[in-house]
């Protein structure tokens, strides 16, 4: 087995995918949090400067989404075919343009401007987005994609905390069911189990 | 061979990869050209309300990245195995995160904050990103991932322009020739000559 670790901040958010494919794939790991006053000095040893990071036998990779695929296709989570591959990364991208909308009004600096951000993409960006990707996971019976389990409701299921922290949204599973349903989903796989009792418990 | 049918905007800057790569590929297509006044009526018949739409056989899929990943495994332009695949996509999520960032500039409404943005961004982010991004062509001798032509190269050329506008840097050339010279060499293969010699000219 080779030797993993992961590292990325104390929360689930953008890292939690990958520690959730690496415990669905059986693969041990060293679960590596770094704190954010940490961050600086490990900074410069990232490829790129940004965390996650999955490092393989000494070999660092960097970027979340290309961290999920990966493990995905490795641990028989991924398309049988290059088209279901294809709808399942259009609809992780999709889900991302989400998070990405999101995150430009969390870390806006300027607060009345953060304000006037939120109100305006709650009226006219949020709730078609929001339909749309509820309508997604309705047709592909409670997935992301390709209608059953793919690394795809790993990337959703790890940062739900977080999307909804952004979004502003804490009645989120009231709105749409379907999103809560499938983080259980994720949640209740056998192979998660074991890490999940002992993962740190995080707010996002 | 399947019907295709590729609609974006009239210009490069995102859709130009997948017209590149159906190319490379001998693919017939008919290359649509939205122009924005028409995009308000055709946006609805799009699977997320966004453009470019890559239709193959009738079905409709999104997502620019999705689709030049797809055409590129289609085409021969993929890594060899997973781990190559893992260093293309996360080159090019990389790659992509400095798009992004440029955009929140380029997109911001407010022309002083935006002005104030372009400069903190000139001086904190995009001198790291560039850099990063010319050593990691560097080496991989003058390509964006696994030392080789790949899909990669083809999303970098056809956003370069666009990516040029959007850092207001029309020096780009000069100070990175790596950049220059990737995209001249994705421009010059010779199975692209026929699609350039019958494209409409844009700036981005």
């Amino acid at each position: 087995m080779p030797k993993v670790v992961f590292s990325y901040f104390p929360v689930k958010a953008l890292g939690e995918s990958a520690r959730l494919l690496l415990s669905y794939g059986g693969q041990d790991f060293e679960d590596k949090r770094v704190p954010p006053e940490s961050w600086p000095e490990f900074k410069p040893s990232t490829p790129f400067g940004q965390m996650p990071v999955l490092e393989i036998d000494g070999k660092k990779y960097a970027q979340s989404l290309a961290i999920a695929r990966y493990l995905g296709r490795k641990y028989g989570l991924a398309g049988a075919d290059i088209e279901e591959d294809f709808e399942i990364d259009q609809n992780v991208d999709f889900l991302n343009d989400i998070r990405a909308k999101a995150a430009t009004v969390q870390y806006e600096s300027d607060e009345e401007l953060k304000k006037k951000k939120h109100e305006d993409f709650s009226k006219n960006v949020y709730p078609a987005q929001l339909s749309k990707l509820n309508e997604i996971i309705e047709k592909n019976n409670g997935y992301i994609a390709a209608g059953k389990l793919t690394w795809a409701d790993f990337v959703f299921a790890g940062m739900y905390d977080y999307l909804k922290m952004m979004l502003q949204s804490p009645d989120l599973d009231e709105k749409f069911p379907a999103f809560k349903k499938l983080v259980d989903t994720v949640y209740a796989l056998p192979q998660l189990q074991k890490y999940l009792a002992a993962a740190p418990k995080t707010e996002l």
